[in-house]
């Protein structure tokens, strides 16, 4: 493995200049309901709308004035594609972005804003497609997760928290294909061992309690879970020894829990995440996370992009 | 005037182990929609969910033993009457609330909640009725904006926006009877007399702007407004003077501009407040305040108590 807190700290140095720093947020109104200190650290406020803006800040940082001029791709279920397509309007670089047809609408009208190409896909074909979009104009792949360079990009949210605050206990991070996870996770074991890192996954798609049990990288099928963010059917294969080595448990969240920690945080934490951001205060409320009352637990929010469709639907839970 | 900056600092130390030191969040994705570098003191976050916290722990926390033993009424559109319930409940003294027929029923039902006692009636009489329950009881009048200590209370606000957010070039404040600005202006004033201090309220009950043309307190009627907590005909008499000193404009809001504020908030500041909180941000919509692109600007978003009923209305704005 290659990737050490020594990579995630020059990660951000490069990015810190262009990224924002979002807050950690105390929460006290969701202490009693949670039944821990409970710490946001908001990344729904990161420019582009998710943490996707600190890797693929930390990629196009590293690429070629050459590689640049030729453009770059990106697969993404809607938040990766976002952070490319801004990175990209910021340094003038053309982007293309291939959307699975279950993007969140606002997502990609979103994208479409920031004069990013779009070729919309089957979510199960959606890496093909834009292999094939690389090929053909000889320009560079930005990978959502599987990627030592987006994974240390995405570390530094980790590195920060450790900052914010001080004295944490539990980390809950949400997961789809663990790169997010994966950069967060080495780079707080690295900081501080004691501090335990969960993950938390829709129970519709739990591609990594699955192959963490079985000890390597298992497809567990492609599914549709209101956690439109978390739809990778299997671990990265680069992202998955750091997430087996550094992380200290995973919990299969369902889609009402989801639901329910998403108006949690918006009506008592008054804070807006889409529904993939919640999946870690879903996952308190189902009783999945072994925390106790004296515990700081810091919940990554990774992402803002909700729309007030979504918000009305949180009506029903 | 007896107001100064001694009796708010005064207050802060008082009250700043029971209230919760809201963070001012820097909220980049607005600048280029509003025009200037926005900030927001997120008062949204505040025990029992508004500002009013401040000055009802400041004031009961100068009330006698024996006083408090009496118990406590209150007449409020429905934050001061959960800041007092709440700050009730903490001391276990009785609470009786009396609340207009117009507050939003997300208040009402959290007051309820709390344990207090409410008691309905029309927006204009309600003082009247809450005079008279303390005759009948011999309790306490807890008022929500008339009194130098509830005013303290509030401008601890000011205070901390100044310690956390150096170098800032205005505020913006959500007003009613003028507690909070009457606190607020008093303490920035005192500490930094450049910044300027910019009020805002519905324009269909102007009490400000034309009471300080008047150059004295004048009725303006009342009248409904999506702004519920924002509902007085008339400036408070004993906040009246220190507005006038102290502030640098008013601005009338409409009903739209105030629903526009609180969808941006939400959706691109990822923030939930109630509509009256939101009507700085509004005004700043309107093109009613006087900004330029450098200039730091902090809004007061003075409560949070926001239903989903109240997010659907939204869609239509």
């Amino acid at each position: 493995m290659a990737l050490t807190i020594r990579e995630i700290e020059e990660a951000h140095k490069r990015i810190e200049a262009h990224i924002f720093k979002t807050p950690v947020l105390r929460l006290k109104d969701l202490d009693d309901i949670l039944g821990c200190e409970v710490y946001v650290k908001a990344e729904c406020m990161q420019i582009s709308g998710s943490f996707k803006y600190r890797g693929a800040m930390n990629k196009i940082l590293s690429l070629s004035p050459n590689d640049l001029r030729r453009g770059i791709v990106a697969a993404s279920s809607g938040n990766h594609g976002k952070a490319v397509a801004y990175a990209s309007k910021e340094f003038g670089v053309p982007a293309a972005i291939v959307l699975p047809y279950t993007a969140a609408k606002v997502k990609v009208d979103r994208i479409r804003s920031w004069g990013a190409e779009i070729i919309r896909c089957d979510v199960t074909e959606r890496f093909e497609v834009a292999e094939r979009l690389c090929r053909e104009r000889n320009a560079t792949l930005l990978p959502p997760y599987n990627d030592e360079d987006i994974m240390a990009g995405q570390g530094t949210a980790g590195i920060e928290i450790m900052r914010q605050c001080p004295g944490l206990d539990a980390v809950v991070v949400p997961v789809s294909g663990g790169g997010l996870i994966a950069g967060v996770s080495t780079a707080i074991k690295a900081i501080s061992p004691s501090v335990r890192v969960y993950g938390a996954e829709p129970a519709l798609i739990p591609r990594y309690s699955v192959s963490l049990k079985a000890g390597k990288p298992v497809d567990v099928g492609a599914n549709k879970t209101v956690a439109d963010a978390l739809v990778s059917s299997i671990p990265g294969n680069l992202c998955f020894p750091y997430v087996s080595a550094h992380t200290d448990g995973f919990f299969d969240v369902d889609e009402d829990y989801i639901l329910k920690g998403m108006k949690l945080l918006l009506l008592e934490g008054k804070l807006l995440c889409e529904p993939s951001s919640a999946i870690g205060i879903g996952a308190v409320l189902q009783g999945l996370v072994p925390i106790s009352p004296k515990d700081k637990v810091c919940f990554l929010i990774s992402g803002g992009s909700a729309s007030l469709e979504q918000i009305r639907k949180l009506e029903q839970i």
